[in-house]
């Protein structure tokens, strides 16, 4: 893949979310290296005619559905384009080097593989597209000859460890799990959890639904089907290692017995940044996007097995990641609706992995599906999960 | 520099010791990969005439100076080549690609320098040569296009975290240290510590003399020095911090504020095969060369500050490295004396600082000195440190 000159031009899916403000936050420390060119963002209107006052894209694209975000849209962004092609028109907008695709769930899918056509490096925050999608989007960017950068801590310390490395020197992708809020929880301790108990990660701020698929473990169970597709490793040897300070962000074992780890305090500004700078990396001494670790006060790390008994969630992603197929796309729709339900009251913690159980067991896995099949199989999954009675 | 294929032929000085012995099991475990073609060693002749049978290189050296020895050397090895000749032979062999340079103390620096002049590459385990002549050994390799691969697990750890990265994204060079037998010991009793006591490392069996520099750090001291020249850093961007299970043996701190580390369990086997196979690794899954990590069982890394004030060794290493010219090598000679007086039970293990503290006040220093100035410096150290009395 061609190495990008600096400045590079930035397109954002997604920009008024978590990634997305942290990427404008990495463009504001940077901003020689990076401009912003295109942004797109849903119902968040107000903020995304903020970010376009300031960094003045050429393009502004939002699929805004509520009813007061569309009354804001063409009163505060009248030349924002809509729905999804609105999205599409962002993802490959032909001044932008790099697509950081930050959207939440399934809507990413589509405008994705569309960057990825028109040749743009990808910076991918969005889990379900390469779960859902992975032969698809890999296959895809091996006909481009696009670059899969990774947004998420485990997945850019797995790829800053093999800088330089032989894949084929690969032993094995040892991710590293925070362990979550339940760490030392029994399982009825579990089901009996409320979500604003699930709500607080010990170690990472972040959206509501990572955050309820962190306690569950379902987010490591994800992460394991994403390192798969991007570093095409065999799911056997990718372990899961529980890390509680979240410090070191996952390892890579080689064929010789070494092992490379990659560590920071828990920052996605790092991360983003590394994406978008990728080979170079670009000097945080003046601004304070992140806090160097001071390895004297660091004090110790702890390493614990992940104990897969309490976290079914875990055990259900590696299965359908394994069996391949539309099985992680029901496993993603299952657990997206199962979620909402767990955030709304409605359904105890571990009704999450109870549903998406039946759900898997219910669906035919379709081998080697295409993106409508794929679409389909989730959204049946959703469906499905929202009904399913026992 | 032009990356070698295998089988690579290797020379090795000092191959009855035990950085010698180990890049024999290397070969042993990879014989694929690796040919001997030639052996120097000093007074253990009966292991140097087995390695001999079982290698068959084309060239033997021993500059052996005890008589037994000199006798045992007619006796057993009749072609080996004698003296400092034989050491240069063996430095020089025109079949060699990577000469090992293994010798403990001054005797390695010539043979060094003459393998660098012949366009080997240089796999460093003697400390002195880089401490003492960084200077010189490091403008030789650049004038002659060599690489210079560490053999010490720290400086291995930073040349693999370093891999595929650009050396100007250094931030700092984070060397690890065990801390060695007498980490949480009181001045008073460090004082009253016997060569015995000093001898028990807790995490890595090495040499006697290492060893001792080990618990007074001048050993950690002498890393930095290394550090220093290998990877062409500033001492003031070089930390080290105590990481006693010996397990992360040193990090890299880049400019973005991602920090990479190299791990394993303590194994000079790893170090020496990557100093040999680099940049490729090889394959230790069908040998016993290293007990691979089991991150769950690890349970716990922790970290510490240094304490310099209990560890003047290290501070004198430091500010040798620092002053440059002549120092180190009064540093080196005046530790050797030192160190061997603690040995023989003559002096206490805090005498040894004593001793370097006094040489390095009494010696003029010689700014970039050439070889026959650092060798006398050194000589000169090691005769004031026996003699002088308070």
């Amino acid at each position: 893949m061609p190495m990008q000159a600096f400045p590079r031009r930035i397109a954002v899916l997604g920009s008024t979310g978590s990634i997305g403000r942290q990427t404008l936050d990495v463009v504001r420390a940077h901003p020689q290296q990076f401009q912003v060119v295109a942004l797109a963002a849903r119902n968040n209107v107000a903020l995304l005619a903020e970010q376009a006052r300031e960094f003045s894209p050429a393009l502004v694209a939002s699929d805004a559905e509520d009813p007061a975000a569309l009354a804001q849209l063409a009163d505060l962004l009248p030349q924002a384009q809509r729905g999804m092609d609105g999205l599409l028109a962002v993802a490959t907008h032909p001044d932008a080097d790099i697509v950081v695709a930050a959207t939440s769930g399934l809507i990413g899918l589509r405008p994705t593989l569309a960057a990825i056509a028109a040749g743009k490096t990808i910076a991918l925050a969005n889990k379900e597209t390469l779960v859902m999608a992975g032969h698809l989007v890999m296959a895809a960017a091996r006909e481009h000859g696009v670059a899969i950068m990774p947004i998420d801590s485990e997945h850019s310390a797995l790829w800053q460890c093999l800088r330089g490395e032989d894949p084929a020197a690969i032993r094995k992708l040892i991710i590293t799990a925070s362990g979550g809020p339940f760490r030392h929880a029994s399982l009825d301790e579990m089901a009996r959890v409320t979500a604003a108990q699930a709500l607080r990660h010990p170690t990472w701020v972040m959206g509501p639904k990572i955050t309820i698929d962190s306690a569950t473990l379902m987010n490591k169970g994800l992460e394991v089907i994403e390192g798969h597709w991007l570093f095409d490793v065999p799911y056997d040897r990718i372990e899961v290692v529980v890390q509680p300070q979240s410090i070191i962000h996952s390892m890579v074992e080689f064929i010789d017995g070494s092992i490379k780890m990659q560590a920071s305090l828990p920052s996605m500004h790092l991360t983003i940044q590394e994406a978008l700078s990728h080979p170079q990396r670009l000097d945080n001494s003046g601004n304070d996007l992140l806090r160097p670790l001071d390895w004297p006060t660091v004090v110790r790390l702890d390493f614990e097995a992940l104990d897969i008994e309490r976290f079914p969630c875990f055990r259900l992603a590696l299965e359908a990641g394994r069996r391949g197929g539309t099985a992680p796309a029901v496993l993603v729709g299952a657990d997206e609706t199962a979620v909402a339900l767990f955030l709304r009251g409605e359904i105890g913690l571990m009704e999450i992995p109870a549903r998406i159980e039946r759900a898997l067991a219910a669906h035919r896995v379709i081998d080697d599906p295409d993106l409508d099949a794929v679409l389909d199989a989730c959204h049946w999954a959703r469906d499905y999960a929202a009904h399913s009675l026992l």
